[in-house]
């Protein structure tokens, strides 16, 4: 019996990645005369895994991942103007109008009369902060988590601070890596709602004939679905 | 009667600002051959005013606002060593050991006995995590809280949530604006301890003859002081 509905934010509840792929396709031509996109995006992604543990996840890191890249990849010769475009698109990422996936405010307004929602989203503190500020959607969560990172032991955390059971609490995210496995780990339940585009260091298969895991294309499907796992729709 | 101590961290448990201090120092001789000292700091420290409201507090955000100076600055002459210079001087900030303010452990050991002891912080919540991690005072606190501004509003959530009133409360930091003022602001005390840096942007007048404020030169004397406010010292 689902009780609480855990929501990941970014990618799940607005578009996010899409914003971030606009920021790496400017860096990608800023370098283009150096080298191929393959190794521009090959490159990026070890300096940012190398760096998460300096930088953590946000867009202010993955802005100076792709400087440290540019200047790797161009032996140094990236030039000031070079630096501010990359820049520049980053800030773009931070000011641009947090946009909800179609669907969304629906689906929460429906959940929201009876269930607890949480958002529960990792990255950035300021930067999570202001989107769901700027998102509109606050009002629908009785509790907004902002963590570093998605381990089994951080949901573990946040169910057991307010006696939650795992086997009454359900996630929603676009993250199998992040939103799924560990709350499965747990023993709670999880929706995976696959988002157009993902951040390859996210990319996990998503486990096939799990108990409690399943996945969804539209969010407007969720609330049918925990109808039934709540076993309220058999006759 | 005070029955709650909150404490800031970074220039209050631990050194911080000689790291940002030392990482600025390094930017200034990368643009020493195009601007003055003097000159470099004010524009910096407009860069990362006007940036705070995107970026937030933290050494990204200051690694970002010192490379659109250096950009500004040198015209866009600045070259991928002197970025290189720039990211590279940010990271030491973030790898650098924690180092606790002399005084801070023991302090913190004896208060712990007899009050109830938060963290209360402000800035990334990544680098913030790690370096509670890192500084190996965590155990001290019953609680701890990693907030991106320091208003009378987030100390008055920050209480009520836990049913401690504001009379019950002393926040203890070297930031008079951010640690002194909105806690005075809702009816708390506050100690200033002040650090021998302090960034210009936090820069405020210390109030002078104001009830439940107190500067204190070092956090040793702060077990007397409570012990003062709470009247226990009274024959």
């Amino acid at each position: 019996m689902i009780r609480t509905i855990g929501f990941d934010a970014d990618d799940t509840l607005w578009h996010n990645e899409n914003l971030f792929s606009v920021a790496q396709e400017k860096f990608r031509s800023v370098l283009s005369h150096y080298h191929s996109s393959e190794w521009i995006d090959r490159k990026l992604l070890e300096t940012e895994r190398r760096n998460l543990e300096h930088f953590g996840y946000g867009a202010k890191g993955f802005a100076l991942s792709m400087l440290e890249t540019a200047i790797e990849l161009s032996e140094e010769r990236i030039t000031g103007s070079d630096v501010r475009i990359i820049i520049q698109a980053v800030k773009e990422i931070l000011t641009e109008p947090v946009q909800p996936i179609e669907g969304v405010e629906e689906t929460l307004l429906l959940l929201s009369r009876e269930f607890q929602l949480f958002l529960i989203t990792k990255g950035d503190l300021f930067e999570q902060e202001t989107k769901i500020a700027r998102s509109g959607l606050a009002e629908y969560f009785t509790s907004i988590e902002i963590v570093t990172e998605k381990s089994p032991a951080t949901y573990r955390r946040i169910l057991e601070k307010r006696g939650i059971f795992p086997a009454e609490f359900l996630m929603v995210g676009n993250s199998v890596r992040s939103d799924a496995l560990p709350v499965l780990d747990i023993g709670g339940s999880a929706v995976h709602i696959p988002y157009t585009l993902t951040w390859e260091h996210e990319r996990v298969e998503p486990p096939s004939q799990v108990a409690g895991f399943t996945v969804l294309d539209d969010i407007r499907r969720l609330p049918a679905h925990v109808a039934e796992l709540s076993g309220r729709s058999r006759p």
